[in-house]
C-alpha cells in the first residue's frame, strides 16, 4: 500500500512545450497494471491531436479545457468534469484559459511510456 | 468519447449500509478495460476489511478518512491524498468525520462486479 500526495511525484517528462507531468501512481509506487498521471497545461498549451491503441480515463482537476474529440469537434470541460477515451480516438485536451488546465489521466500500463521503456514521452 | 459528470451516473449497489456508489467511467460509457468509480461513505460508515485480486487506484475527494493497512495500521487521509492499494493486500476505507468521505476509486474491469457480472457488490 501508498500513501502519497501529487507533489510526492517528481515532474516527468511530457515531451511537450508547456505540458507538465506526473506519475502519481505507477510503476514506482508497485502500480504495474494501471497508472495515474496528472497533466497540467499552461496557458496556451495543448496535448497534440492523436489516437492509440489504448484508453484515456480523465478527471478534470482545475482550470478550462477543451477536448477535441474524433469528429474534429471540441467540447468545454472544467473541474468534475470526467472523459473516456476509447481506444484508437483521435483526441487532444487543449488549455482554453489563462491559468492551468490541470487533470488526471488514468491509463493502462502499456499506454504510460515510463511503464513499458517504448513509444514517446506523452501519449 | 463520452464526455460527464459525476451525477451523469446514477446510484449503483455497493451492498454496504451507508457507503453509495456510482460508476462514473465504465462499460456503460464504452471503457470495458478500467473502470472509474466514485464512492462516498455517509458518518460512522466503512467498507469492510478485505483483499481481493486486484490493484485499487484511489483519490480522495471530500471529508476525512481512515485508511486500514495490511499490517493492521490506519493513515489518515484527506482530499488530496492518493492511495495505491496492491493486489491481495488487505485494507478497509472508514470515514472518521461527520460529513460524508468521498473518493474515486479505479479498478480493473475485473473488479468491477457490474463489469463482470459475479462476485459480491463492493469488491
Amino acid at each position: 500500500m501508498k500513501i502519497k500526495q501529487r507533489d510526492d511525484a517528481p515532474p516527468a517528462a511530457s515531451g511537450y512545450a508547456g505540458v507538465a507531468k506526473q506519475i502519481v501512481l505507477g510503476p514506482a509506487d508497485g502500480s504495474n497494471e494501471i497508472v495515474l498521471r496528472y497533466f497540467s497545461v499552461a496557458q496556451g498549451g495543448a496535448t497534440p491531436r492523436h489516437s492509440h491503441d489504448f484508453p484515456h480515463l480523465v478527471k478534470v482537476e482545475a482550470g478550462r479545457g477543451a477536448v477535441l474529440g474524433p469528429d474534429g469537434g471540441e467540447t468545454q470541460v472544467s473541474a468534475g468534469d470526467y472523459v473516456y477515451v476509447a481506444p484508437n480516438e483521435t483526441h487532444s485536451f487543449k488549455n482554453i484559459a489563462a491559468y492551468p488546465f490541470e487533470f488526471i489521466c488514468i491509463v493502462p500500463a502499456r499506454g504510460e511510456p515510463s511503464a513499458t521503456d517504448w513509444g514517446p514521452a506523452l501519449r
